[in-house]
């Protein structure tokens, strides 16, 4: 068990996060432009010398489902595996799962929706089709040692269909930590999470789920993904997806920021007191490189204004104005 | 003392709040474009009509500190009194007291750093000197009837000399309660607070001075805004300033963005169950209007995304795709 920052602070929490930077996965795979190989095994190692307990490195769709990442097992080749960082890899099927085991991935994360519609939409099966696959995933991992992560979306709310229900959202879970996966991460899809719901989720989660490892990973679509960590934090959340940039998005809400920035998610907690095990300034060094990667204007707020205690000279007039003020 | 939110969720915190939106005084004070006007009083009439607590609704400077707000009687005649709305105006000094005080203003806003460079920058006098000033006004104000607020900038960390220390702004806040002012706004000018340091100062406040009325004023600079006002919400704040279309900002702080914007806070309450008083389809037309305002584009991540239950269609190759599947 985690301690705990209390200090002289009314807000309470774990005082020692992880974070999962998702960007070379989750951020790459919707920008026009595509990465070639050795920008993104640069951009992985990159990060990997930031502190990051888990990075997502690529994901092993089809070519034709995401043109942009068709090069996964050269990346995982050609990443250097820094100790301290587990790898992780988005598998979508059986085929899928075959590939990334054969380039020993610390961890595989699956996925489909809480909801019906965005499961369809998003993956092309019901949901009862994505969840007889994934629980054949889970048992293919687990013959391979492999532990694996089941990430649900839309558990927050779904672009289709609207709310969505926490009790389907629990049955999944359940269903899927009793088929043996070691994480389950519940993801804000489309930034529709407000910071009562995720608390009380997340204390539902872990109040049922004790020994299942809980991510959260949110968007910050409609300004709220800070407020939304610290709501989980509050419940006990330790485990944060984020991504370097603010990477990622949304195709149902144009013009609208994508996951949660790992730089501010850092920044935010580290100014609390909490361990993050993230050298911030070696962050901010990669962050300021995404323009160049992606190669478009990724506008990063914290990387603008400097972390918070970064001063600034007072104007020039003040010294002979203020001159025997003192 | 106002109900609390709790139902089945882990964080609690006040039913009901209220926003004052500073956006005609904060945010058209740093345009480079100089609002005529006739927009002026359109603005903050339409802001009256959203259902706003109070609206800071210009400034009593001198024309040459703030050639945009020149017109502060103008606007002041020009407005409609919309019943239940408290138009406050920020003055300076005591010429521009008894200017406000011609315009009966229901409250006026005084202004002071709680950091001497900050003050000395932004005000070209000693924190000495600004509080004898602002205790003189409180006296003039008093003697008209006028209620004062008082805030005070930088209290969560200064610019040019880093943290503040919070026995300086208690000290502060002491001097100016006792000298009788009602309200007290705890300012974030640069966006450096994050959310146990906010909830450490508010919960203090409310402890020593609970008979004084406590407003946050909050940036959101380094991504922090609405996680601050989550904290302060959590320690019983229920008054928050903040700008339609997240107006304002800092010149120290270059592309970062200004004040918590309005209609991302009022979303987030109101998806908490918070009772904010605020029309947000309403603000929304007024916050869509606010590019056209001041001349240039003003990007509103809520207006672009919609709230968070604003649904949309499935794709439209779903229904033959899934013919049966149901």
């Amino acid at each position: 068990m985690n301690a705990s920052i209390q200090n002289r602070y009314p807000l309470a929490g774990p005082a020692k996060i992880e974070i999962n930077d998702v960007a070379p996965r989750d951020g790459l795979q919707i920008e026009t432009f595509i990465v070639p190989t050795g920008g993104k095994v640069a951009f992985v190692d990159a990060l990997a010398h930031c502190g990051f307990a888990r990075i997502e490195a690529t994901s092993f769709t089809s070519a034709r489902a995401i043109p942009a990442l068709a090069d996964a097992e050269a990346v995982m080749h050609q990443i250097e595996r820094v100790p301290g960082v587990a790898y992780t890899v988005l598998v979508p099927n059986l085929r899928g799962l075959e590939r990334a085991l054969s380039c020993r991935p610390d961890e595989v994360n699956l996925v489909m929706s809480a909801s019906e519609t965005h499961n369809r939409a998003n993956l092309r099966m019901t949901r009862e089709q994505s969840k007889a696959q994934l629980l054949a995933m889970i048992a293919e991992a687990g013959k391979a040692g492999v532990p694996v992560n089941v990430s649900l979306s839309t558990v927050f709310g779904c672009p289709f269909e609207g709310e969505v229900d926490e009790a389907e959202v629990m049955a999944l879970a359940h269903g899927f930590a009793e088929a043996g996966t070691a994480g389950i991460t519940l993801c804000d899809t489309t930034g529709m999470a407000y910071p009562n719901q995720v608390a009380a989720l997340c204390e539902r989660f872990r109040r049922e789920l004790p020994d299942t490892g809980l991510t959260i990973h949110l968007h910050n679509t409609r300004g709220m993904g800070l407020a939304n960590a610290m709501a989980a934090w509050q419940t006990g959340v330790t485990r944060f997806d984020a991504a370097a940039g603010g990477l990622g998005g949304c195709p149902y809400a144009p013009g609208a920021s994508g996951n949660v920035s790992t730089e501010e998610l850092v920044h935010m907690f580290a100014s609390m007191g909490v361990d993050t095990g993230i050298d911030l300034d070696r962050l901010l060094g990669v962050v300021g490189g995404v323009s160049e990667l992606v190669q478009r204007n990724v506008p990063s707020q914290l990387l603008s204004a400097g972390p918070r205690l970064r001063t600034h000279q007072p104007p020039g007039w003040m010294a002979e104005f203020f001159a025997g003020a003192d």
